[in-house]
Protein backbone atom coordinates (compact mmCIF):
# COMPACT_ATOMS: atom_id res chain seq x y z
CA UNK A 1 0.00 0.00 0.00
CA UNK A 2 1.48 3.36 -0.89
CA UNK A 3 1.71 6.23 1.53
CA UNK A 4 -0.84 8.23 0.58
CA UNK A 5 -3.53 5.45 0.24
CA UNK A 6 -2.97 4.48 3.43
CA UNK A 7 -3.29 8.20 4.79
CA UNK A 8 -6.46 8.30 2.87
CA UNK A 9 -7.24 4.47 4.65
CA UNK A 10 -6.33 5.56 7.96
CA UNK A 11 -8.82 7.90 10.10
CA UNK A 12 -8.62 8.59 14.14
CA UNK A 13 -10.83 5.80 14.88
CA UNK A 14 -13.72 6.45 17.29
CA UNK A 15 -14.92 3.15 18.11
CA UNK A 16 -12.67 -0.44 18.09
CA UNK A 17 -13.80 -3.91 18.30
CA UNK A 18 -11.38 -5.33 20.70
CA UNK A 19 -9.60 -7.84 18.06
CA UNK A 20 -6.12 -8.05 19.12
CA UNK A 21 -3.54 -6.88 16.44
CA UNK A 22 -1.10 -9.55 15.70
CA UNK A 23 2.72 -9.40 17.23
CA UNK A 24 4.38 -9.03 13.89
CA UNK A 25 2.34 -6.23 12.95
CA UNK A 26 2.83 -5.15 16.27
CA UNK A 27 6.95 -4.96 16.01
CA UNK A 28 6.83 -4.16 12.62
CA UNK A 29 4.81 -0.81 13.70
CA UNK A 30 7.53 -0.60 16.78
CA UNK A 31 10.42 -0.98 14.35
CA UNK A 32 9.10 1.58 12.38
CA UNK A 33 8.62 4.01 15.11
CA UNK A 34 12.31 2.96 16.87
CA UNK A 35 13.72 4.15 13.10
CA UNK A 36 11.86 7.59 13.50
CA UNK A 37 14.37 10.27 12.90
CA UNK A 38 15.00 12.75 15.74
CA UNK A 39 17.04 16.40 16.83
CA UNK A 40 20.74 14.72 16.92
CA UNK A 41 19.82 11.54 16.53
CA UNK A 42 18.98 11.76 20.43
CA UNK A 43 15.71 9.41 20.64
CA UNK A 44 14.29 11.15 23.23
CA UNK A 45 11.83 9.71 24.04
CA UNK A 46 10.21 5.79 25.04
CA UNK A 47 7.07 3.41 24.23
CA UNK A 48 5.58 1.93 26.76
CA UNK A 49 3.12 -0.67 25.10
CA UNK A 50 0.04 -1.46 27.12
CA UNK A 51 -2.26 -4.77 26.60
CA UNK A 52 -2.94 -5.22 30.28
CA UNK A 53 -6.38 -5.18 30.61
CA UNK A 54 -6.48 -4.00 34.36
CA UNK A 55 -3.91 -1.20 33.82
CA UNK A 56 -5.78 -0.28 30.75
CA UNK A 57 -9.23 0.20 32.55
CA UNK A 58 -7.43 2.41 35.29
CA UNK A 59 -6.03 4.43 32.78
CA UNK A 60 -9.46 5.22 30.76
CA UNK A 61 -10.82 7.47 33.19
CA UNK A 62 -7.73 9.77 32.99
CA UNK A 63 -8.33 9.69 29.34
CA UNK A 64 -12.42 10.97 29.21
CA UNK A 65 -13.87 7.48 29.63
CA UNK A 66 -12.64 7.11 25.44
CA UNK A 67 -13.78 3.29 24.88
CA UNK A 68 -10.98 2.88 22.44
CA UNK A 69 -8.27 2.64 25.65
CA UNK A 70 -10.09 -0.80 26.47
CA UNK A 71 -11.64 -1.99 23.07
CA UNK A 72 -7.79 -1.42 21.80
CA UNK A 73 -5.42 -4.11 21.17
CA UNK A 74 -2.56 -2.41 22.69
CA UNK A 75 -1.92 1.36 24.05
CA UNK A 76 1.33 2.93 23.04
CA UNK A 77 2.74 5.90 25.44
CA UNK A 78 5.01 7.85 24.08
CA UNK A 79 6.94 9.23 26.79
CA UNK A 80 9.67 11.94 26.81
CA UNK A 81 12.65 12.47 28.42
CA UNK A 82 11.76 15.51 31.18
CA UNK A 83 15.10 16.94 30.24
CA UNK A 84 18.45 16.41 28.72
CA UNK A 85 21.69 16.30 30.26
CA UNK A 86 25.17 15.81 29.40
CA UNK A 87 25.16 11.95 30.68
CA UNK A 88 21.97 11.21 28.43
CA UNK A 89 23.78 13.25 25.59
CA UNK A 90 27.02 11.25 25.99
CA UNK A 91 25.53 7.73 26.16
CA UNK A 92 23.53 8.68 23.06
CA UNK A 93 26.56 9.51 21.39
CA UNK A 94 29.61 6.90 22.69
CA UNK A 95 26.74 4.06 21.32
CA UNK A 96 26.70 5.95 18.22
CA UNK A 97 30.37 6.28 17.86
CA UNK A 98 31.38 2.54 19.46
CA UNK A 99 28.42 0.91 16.44
CA UNK A 100 29.91 3.11 13.81
CA UNK A 101 33.64 2.19 14.98
CA UNK A 102 34.33 5.56 15.53
CA UNK A 103 36.95 7.25 17.76
CA UNK A 104 35.24 7.78 21.05
CA UNK A 105 36.23 11.80 20.88
CA UNK A 106 34.85 12.00 17.66
CA UNK A 107 31.71 14.02 18.51
CA UNK A 108 33.52 15.73 21.25
CA UNK A 109 33.27 19.13 19.55
CA UNK A 110 29.22 18.25 18.35
CA UNK A 111 28.68 17.47 22.05
CA UNK A 112 30.38 20.56 23.85
CA UNK A 113 28.68 22.58 20.84
CA UNK A 114 24.86 21.70 21.69
CA UNK A 115 25.27 21.08 24.98
CA UNK A 116 26.10 24.98 25.37
CA UNK A 117 22.89 25.06 23.89
CA UNK A 118 20.74 23.20 26.01
CA UNK A 119 22.10 23.53 29.45
CA UNK A 120 21.15 26.90 29.19
CA UNK A 121 17.59 26.70 28.17
CA UNK A 122 14.55 25.90 30.60
CA UNK A 123 13.71 22.91 31.56
CA UNK A 124 9.92 23.61 30.23
CA UNK A 125 11.90 24.13 27.04
CA UNK A 126 13.86 20.50 26.98
CA UNK A 127 10.61 18.97 27.79
CA UNK A 128 8.89 20.34 24.84
CA UNK A 129 11.73 19.97 22.49
CA UNK A 130 11.66 16.28 23.35
CA UNK A 131 8.33 15.91 23.41
CA UNK A 132 8.55 17.78 19.57
CA UNK A 133 11.12 14.54 18.79
CA UNK A 134 8.19 12.12 19.90
CA UNK A 135 5.13 13.47 17.81
CA UNK A 136 8.19 13.01 14.69
CA UNK A 137 7.54 9.35 16.03
CA UNK A 138 3.68 9.41 16.59
CA UNK A 139 3.54 10.32 13.27
CA UNK A 140 5.96 7.39 11.88
CA UNK A 141 3.87 4.80 13.93
CA UNK A 142 0.34 5.92 12.36
CA UNK A 143 1.86 5.54 8.63
CA UNK A 144 3.11 2.06 9.96
CA UNK A 145 -0.15 1.25 11.19
CA UNK A 146 -2.22 2.25 8.36
CA UNK A 147 0.38 0.58 6.00
CA UNK A 148 -0.22 -2.14 8.19
CA UNK A 149 -4.40 -2.05 8.09
CA UNK A 150 -4.16 -1.38 12.14
CA UNK A 151 -6.11 1.44 13.12
CA UNK A 152 -5.22 3.92 15.13
CA UNK A 153 -6.34 6.98 17.43
CA UNK A 154 -3.65 9.64 18.27
CA UNK A 155 -5.23 11.49 22.09
CA UNK A 156 -3.68 14.33 23.80
CA UNK A 157 -6.81 14.25 25.71
CA UNK A 158 -5.48 12.48 28.96
CA UNK A 159 -4.29 13.67 31.90
CA UNK A 160 -0.62 13.68 32.13
CA UNK A 161 0.08 13.58 35.48
CA UNK A 162 -2.41 11.17 36.66
CA UNK A 163 -0.64 8.28 33.65
CA UNK A 164 2.85 9.61 34.61
CA UNK A 165 2.41 8.58 38.51
CA UNK A 166 0.79 5.09 37.33
CA UNK A 167 3.41 4.23 35.29
CA UNK A 168 5.77 5.99 37.09
CA UNK A 169 7.38 8.06 34.86
CA UNK A 170 8.64 10.85 36.74
CA UNK A 171 11.21 8.07 38.73
CA UNK A 172 12.01 7.40 35.34
CA UNK A 173 12.85 10.94 34.32
CA UNK A 174 10.30 10.45 31.38
CA UNK A 175 6.67 12.46 30.93
CA UNK A 176 3.52 11.23 28.98
CA UNK A 177 3.60 13.23 25.85
CA UNK A 178 0.80 11.53 23.64
CA UNK A 179 -0.92 7.98 23.59
CA UNK A 180 -2.15 6.16 20.40
CA UNK A 181 -4.33 3.08 20.94
CA UNK A 182 -4.05 0.23 18.23
CA UNK A 183 -6.49 -2.17 17.13
CA UNK A 184 -9.87 -2.46 14.21
CA UNK A 185 -12.18 -0.12 13.63
CA UNK A 186 -16.07 -0.75 14.85
CA UNK A 187 -17.33 0.10 11.48
CA UNK A 188 -21.46 -0.47 12.30
CA UNK A 189 -20.38 1.94 15.84
CA UNK A 190 -17.91 4.18 14.74
CA UNK A 191 -19.93 7.37 13.51
CA UNK A 192 -16.58 8.67 11.81
CA UNK A 193 -15.99 5.68 9.84
CA UNK A 194 -17.71 6.64 6.37
CA UNK A 195 -17.09 10.17 6.92
CA UNK A 196 -15.10 12.69 4.66
CA UNK A 197 -11.95 12.87 5.59
CA UNK A 198 -11.82 17.05 5.55
CA UNK A 199 -8.11 18.75 4.85
CA UNK A 200 -7.20 22.47 4.09
CA UNK A 201 -7.30 22.76 0.62
CA UNK A 202 -3.61 22.88 -0.90
CA UNK A 203 -4.10 26.71 -1.89
CA UNK A 204 -3.92 27.52 1.66
CA UNK A 205 -1.69 25.10 2.88
CA UNK A 206 0.98 25.38 0.16
CA UNK A 207 2.94 28.86 -0.57
CA UNK A 208 5.79 28.02 -3.48
CA UNK A 209 8.23 30.64 -4.03
CA UNK A 210 10.00 30.11 -6.75
CA UNK B 1 8.74 0.37 -1.09
CA UNK B 2 7.74 -0.76 2.14
CA UNK B 3 8.14 1.91 4.87
CA UNK B 4 10.41 0.16 6.77
CA UNK B 5 13.12 -0.40 3.84
CA UNK B 6 12.45 3.66 3.17
CA UNK B 7 13.42 4.45 6.66
CA UNK B 8 16.51 2.32 6.62
CA UNK B 9 17.17 4.16 3.16
CA UNK B 10 16.92 7.63 4.39
CA UNK B 11 19.24 9.34 6.74
CA UNK B 12 19.79 12.93 6.96
CA UNK B 13 21.75 13.95 4.10
CA UNK B 14 24.64 16.00 4.86
CA UNK B 15 25.49 16.58 1.63
CA UNK B 16 23.24 17.46 -1.91
CA UNK B 17 24.53 17.54 -5.19
CA UNK B 18 22.07 20.28 -6.69
CA UNK B 19 19.44 18.50 -8.77
CA UNK B 20 15.91 18.99 -8.78
CA UNK B 21 13.02 17.13 -7.39
CA UNK B 22 10.38 16.51 -10.16
CA UNK B 23 7.23 18.29 -9.69
CA UNK B 24 5.12 15.00 -9.48
CA UNK B 25 7.39 13.84 -6.66
CA UNK B 26 7.31 17.56 -4.66
CA UNK B 27 3.57 17.21 -5.21
CA UNK B 28 3.49 13.16 -3.97
CA UNK B 29 5.46 14.24 -0.84
CA UNK B 30 3.31 17.58 -0.21
CA UNK B 31 0.07 15.77 -0.81
CA UNK B 32 1.64 13.27 2.24
CA UNK B 33 2.16 16.10 4.34
CA UNK B 34 -1.46 18.25 3.63
CA UNK B 35 -2.72 14.37 5.04
CA UNK B 36 -1.22 14.36 8.25
CA UNK B 37 -3.09 13.56 11.35
CA UNK B 38 -3.56 16.78 13.86
CA UNK B 39 -5.21 17.28 16.94
CA UNK B 40 -8.87 18.13 16.81
CA UNK B 41 -7.88 18.35 12.34
CA UNK B 42 -7.03 21.98 13.29
CA UNK B 43 -3.71 21.21 11.10
CA UNK B 44 -1.70 24.51 12.74
CA UNK B 45 0.59 25.28 10.50
CA UNK B 46 1.39 25.96 6.47
CA UNK B 47 4.14 25.05 4.54
CA UNK B 48 6.29 27.49 2.55
CA UNK B 49 8.30 25.41 -0.42
CA UNK B 50 11.10 27.73 -1.76
CA UNK B 51 13.08 27.22 -4.90
CA UNK B 52 14.19 30.32 -5.64
CA UNK B 53 18.16 30.28 -5.23
CA UNK B 54 18.17 34.25 -4.29
CA UNK B 55 15.73 33.23 -1.21
CA UNK B 56 17.96 30.40 -0.23
CA UNK B 57 21.00 32.39 -0.26
CA UNK B 58 19.61 34.53 2.23
CA UNK B 59 18.43 31.93 4.07
CA UNK B 60 21.73 29.97 4.78
CA UNK B 61 23.51 32.08 6.93
CA UNK B 62 20.66 31.83 9.10
CA UNK B 63 21.59 28.06 9.00
CA UNK B 64 24.80 27.18 10.33
CA UNK B 65 25.70 28.42 6.42
CA UNK B 66 24.43 24.33 5.81
CA UNK B 67 25.11 23.55 2.27
CA UNK B 68 21.66 21.55 1.49
CA UNK B 69 19.96 24.86 2.11
CA UNK B 70 21.11 26.19 -1.44
CA UNK B 71 22.52 22.54 -2.75
CA UNK B 72 18.38 21.16 -2.12
CA UNK B 73 16.14 21.39 -4.98
CA UNK B 74 12.94 23.02 -2.85
CA UNK B 75 13.18 23.88 0.99
CA UNK B 76 10.13 23.05 2.75
CA UNK B 77 9.39 25.38 6.04
CA UNK B 78 6.45 24.15 8.02
CA UNK B 79 5.40 27.40 9.68
CA UNK B 80 3.04 26.66 12.58
CA UNK B 81 0.00 29.36 14.00
CA UNK B 82 1.29 31.63 16.49
CA UNK B 83 -1.58 30.70 18.50
CA UNK B 84 -5.17 29.27 18.63
CA UNK B 85 -8.03 31.55 18.31
CA UNK B 86 -11.52 31.10 18.41
CA UNK B 87 -12.13 32.32 14.69
CA UNK B 88 -9.47 29.83 13.41
CA UNK B 89 -11.28 27.17 14.85
CA UNK B 90 -14.59 27.96 13.75
CA UNK B 91 -13.29 28.14 10.19
CA UNK B 92 -11.77 25.05 10.00
CA UNK B 93 -15.06 23.23 12.08
CA UNK B 94 -16.96 25.47 9.71
CA UNK B 95 -15.32 23.81 6.73
CA UNK B 96 -15.08 20.50 8.17
CA UNK B 97 -19.24 20.43 8.58
CA UNK B 98 -19.72 21.98 5.16
CA UNK B 99 -17.77 19.46 3.35
CA UNK B 100 -19.35 16.80 5.69
CA UNK B 101 -22.90 17.84 4.58
CA UNK B 102 -23.31 18.34 8.28
CA UNK B 103 -25.75 21.55 10.05
CA UNK B 104 -23.61 24.41 11.44
CA UNK B 105 -24.08 24.18 14.83
CA UNK B 106 -22.79 20.48 14.65
CA UNK B 107 -19.60 20.93 16.56
CA UNK B 108 -20.64 23.92 18.46
CA UNK B 109 -20.45 21.61 21.94
CA UNK B 110 -17.17 20.22 21.01
CA UNK B 111 -15.83 23.92 20.07
CA UNK B 112 -17.20 25.13 23.14
CA UNK B 113 -15.25 22.52 25.14
CA UNK B 114 -12.18 22.88 23.27
CA UNK B 115 -11.34 26.64 22.98
CA UNK B 116 -12.62 26.09 26.71
CA UNK B 117 -9.42 24.55 27.14
CA UNK B 118 -7.70 26.65 25.15
CA UNK B 119 -8.04 29.97 25.98
CA UNK B 120 -6.76 29.93 29.43
CA UNK B 121 -3.07 28.63 28.38
CA UNK B 122 -0.86 30.86 27.32
CA UNK B 123 0.47 32.11 24.09
CA UNK B 124 3.85 30.20 24.29
CA UNK B 125 1.55 27.04 25.26
CA UNK B 126 -0.48 27.64 22.00
CA UNK B 127 2.68 28.02 19.53
CA UNK B 128 3.80 25.11 21.28
CA UNK B 129 1.42 23.04 20.88
CA UNK B 130 0.83 23.70 16.97
CA UNK B 131 4.45 23.47 16.57
CA UNK B 132 4.12 19.59 18.42
CA UNK B 133 1.47 19.07 15.12
CA UNK B 134 3.69 20.61 12.03
CA UNK B 135 5.93 17.74 13.82
CA UNK B 136 3.82 15.03 12.87
CA UNK B 137 3.69 16.35 9.72
CA UNK B 138 7.40 16.47 9.48
CA UNK B 139 7.41 12.75 10.26
CA UNK B 140 4.93 11.64 7.44
CA UNK B 141 6.75 14.33 5.27
CA UNK B 142 10.18 11.96 5.43
CA UNK B 143 8.40 9.37 5.32
CA UNK B 144 6.85 10.30 2.01
CA UNK B 145 10.46 11.70 0.72
CA UNK B 146 11.88 8.30 1.64
CA UNK B 147 9.46 6.11 -0.72
CA UNK B 148 10.17 8.80 -3.64
CA UNK B 149 13.52 8.02 -3.09
CA UNK B 150 14.61 11.66 -2.26
CA UNK B 151 16.44 12.93 0.46
CA UNK B 152 15.97 15.07 3.20
CA UNK B 153 17.48 16.51 6.12
CA UNK B 154 14.91 17.81 9.00
CA UNK B 155 16.73 20.92 10.40
CA UNK B 156 15.91 22.68 13.84
CA UNK B 157 19.56 24.57 14.06
CA UNK B 158 18.58 28.13 12.16
CA UNK B 159 17.82 31.56 13.16
CA UNK B 160 13.77 31.02 14.02
CA UNK B 161 13.28 35.10 14.14
CA UNK B 162 15.51 35.81 10.92
CA UNK B 163 13.98 33.30 9.08
CA UNK B 164 10.10 34.62 9.94
CA UNK B 165 11.52 38.33 9.76
CA UNK B 166 12.43 37.45 5.83
CA UNK B 167 9.19 35.31 5.28
CA UNK B 168 6.90 37.73 7.04
CA UNK B 169 5.82 34.96 9.02
CA UNK B 170 4.10 37.04 12.10
CA UNK B 171 2.64 39.16 9.48
CA UNK B 172 0.60 36.10 9.11
CA UNK B 173 -0.04 34.95 12.21
CA UNK B 174 3.06 31.83 11.67
CA UNK B 175 6.29 31.31 13.43
CA UNK B 176 8.92 28.76 12.23
CA UNK B 177 8.66 25.52 13.40
CA UNK B 178 11.83 23.27 11.25
CA UNK B 179 12.82 23.32 7.67
CA UNK B 180 13.41 20.22 5.61
CA UNK B 181 15.46 20.63 2.62
CA UNK B 182 14.89 18.04 -0.18
CA UNK B 183 16.84 16.90 -2.87
CA UNK B 184 19.60 14.23 -4.11
CA UNK B 185 22.31 12.78 -1.82
CA UNK B 186 25.70 13.70 -3.20
CA UNK B 187 27.47 10.11 -2.48
CA UNK B 188 30.83 11.00 -3.25
CA UNK B 189 30.97 13.92 -0.79
CA UNK B 190 28.72 13.07 1.93
CA UNK B 191 30.46 11.86 4.97
CA UNK B 192 27.19 10.56 6.71
CA UNK B 193 26.10 8.47 3.56
CA UNK B 194 27.79 5.32 4.34
CA UNK B 195 27.79 5.32 8.09
CA UNK B 196 25.57 2.49 9.88
CA UNK B 197 22.17 3.88 11.02
CA UNK B 198 22.11 3.90 14.91
CA UNK B 199 19.35 3.86 17.44
CA UNK B 200 18.35 2.70 20.42
CA UNK B 201 18.11 -0.56 20.92
CA UNK B 202 14.60 -2.25 21.24
CA UNK B 203 14.87 -3.80 24.59
CA UNK B 204 15.95 0.06 26.10
CA UNK B 205 13.25 1.66 23.52
CA UNK B 206 9.80 -0.55 24.02
CA UNK B 207 8.56 -1.62 27.58
CA UNK B 208 5.83 -3.92 26.88
CA UNK B 209 3.33 -4.46 29.59
CA UNK B 210 0.75 -7.80 29.35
Amino acid sequence: MKLIEALNWRYATKKMNGQTVPQEKLDYILEATRLSPSSSGLQPYEIFVISNSELLEKIKPFAWNQSQITDCSHLLVFAAWDGYSLEKITKVFDRTLAERGLPADKMDDYKKTLWGMYEPLSTEWHANHAARQAYIALGVAMVAAAEQQVDATPMEGFSNDELDKLLELKEKGLKSAVILPLGYRDEANDWLVNMKKVRTPKEKFVTEIK
